[in-house]
């Protein structure tokens, strides 16, 4: 079958991201609808930000790893969107000129930008709370152990121990000169990492699996974060801003270290085609419902943004 | 008897609300464990602003309220400490150049001051996500559906319909000018109130008291809110500085409205004395298991800073 043209993707791929792309913005209308008071500017702002960009690879790959346990596409589709507002929180955030100072973000205006900053950080924040309002209401018929579970999971994936834990190491890193590949490693596993195994691991929790179940799915968590940040640090190096909707070339201006920095650009491609490999060897034990998790699996070092 | 010379709070209070500051810093002492890696400087900047400040004024709450219905004391101070991160990261993010651009907090230097700007960022992120490790985390002992109905109740007292919505509310103000009594009422009562409330309704939630029974202590948490606003509104007027640990005459500087320059101080202080009133009417029919409650109640318009 052919790639769309557009977007790159097969199109068995193409035809869910673009589903799932709609399911995402049609709850977060809901989700941020306009209040009609003194508030309407933060929703705007959380709007701006939120609805109508992005990939929406994490509500995806929750959708498809769902897939994979026969979990409702309506139960997939609340627990993407709950990561999605976590996602879209931590962009606004680091776009602030306080941290990376970023003008462009998916081919818009960043959320300071089109708003001001303190707009943007009470965005980012409310995003936050937004994100664990949808996993603790009980509108989303989840048992409440599953919704106390996939709550602790997320606040530990976006925390001192996940998202933002690995935003601060790459502000030391900075500072203190670049990483070697161990420490890099480790913070892109927090960085992006742990945010993108939540999205997998999210299903694991809704279908209850035991806990020594869900290695291999850990694993292929794991294996296409490092290989989705190589991908990224890919299309950084190469420069082609228009297709990546934001700035590029920032790490090496900034004298950062990345995989594609300490590799060369010809063994991290390599490495990244390895990553994915062994991401689709994890599930290897299942049939086609699996499909869509090993497409993505493709993907994720073939796209150019 | 005779109030404490130094915290002029009367003795049963000033003896309960020392153990519960005490608690709540050897909980956060706990929680904001140095790693011993790159995220150190993370930890620093967050027990810099958790750690050993302020008037513990919600988990005091929580814990009083708790009496009400004999809920053990460490179940309290659990969900005291969860609503004092979230409390604490509001602080850090308002006291932001961007946002109130403050030096001075609880007598130290505020925390983008005594680090930097990114790293308060990110400590205000860090302890927002804590606020929800803490309530979801098995190790409450909570069942999981009290979890999840704290969670639920958390998030929104601080997101757009809580806190978060009542500084945006306060930030348009300062842009459309100053507002009514009804404006700022319903300000404050997100603002400030939303949490507030929440520090009692915890109880209710942890107690399981069905729905129709939590008017009277809902009731409670409202007024003294209020009250609570007003007599910050009152100090801030006043100009004590150094008692208030915080820069003051702010409001006034800023043209904004208060409870203060709308009703005068006689009446604002008339108004704060009535709303304690009608707060200790709530809990008539509880006996001295309530008396913390009402303690607080008093001393909530009696402080100076």
């Amino acid at each position: 079958m052919q790639a769309d043209p557009v977007s790159g993707l097969p199109p068995e791929l193409a035809s869910e991201a673009a589903r799932v792309g709609e399911d995402v913005d049609a709850l977060f209308d809901k989700l941020l609808a306009i209040p009609g008071d003194r508030r309407d500017r933060l929703y705007e702002a959380m709007r701006h930000a939120a609805i109508g960009g992005g990939k929406r690879m994490r509500p995806l790959l929750t959708v498809a790893a769902c897939n994979l346990f026969a979990i409702d596409r309506d139960r997939a589709l609340r627990v993407g969107t709950a990561i999605e507002c976590i996602h879209v929180y931590s962009l606004i955030h680091d776009d602030l000129p306080c941290m990376d100072d970023d003008d462009l973000r998916r081919g818009k205006p960043t959320t300071h930008k089109a708003f001001d900053e303190c707009t943007a950080v009470l965005a980012g924040d409310c995003l936050h709370d937004i994100a664990f309002t949808v996993l603790a209401d009980e509108a989303t018929h989840e048992r409440p152990s599953v919704r106390a579970e996939l709550i602790a999971a997320l606040a530990r994936a976006s925390g001192p121990s996940g998202m933002a834990g690995g935003q601060m190491m790459d502000l030391v890193a900075e500072e203190e000169g670049p990483l070697d590949m161990d420490a890099i490693t480790r913070l892109q596993q927090l960085k992006t990492g742990a945010l993108i195994e939540f999205s997998v691991e999210a299903a694991c929790i809704m279908a209850k699996l035991p806990e020594a179940e869900r290695t291999p799915y850990r694993g292929y968590a794991r294996n296409i974060g490092l290989a989705f940040q190589i991908a990224d640090d890919l299309i950084d190096h190469s420069g082609d801003e228009e297709a990546a909707g934001k700035r590029v070339g920032k790490d090496a201006e900034a004298g950062k270290a990345t995989f594609v920095s300490l590799m060369g650009e010809d063994a991290a491609r390599q490495q990244a085609d390895l990553l994915v490999e062994q991401a689709i060897e994890h599930l290897a034990k299942h049939g086609e419902e699996a499909d869509l998790l090993r497409a993505i699996a493709r993907y994720v070092v073939k796209r150019n943004h």
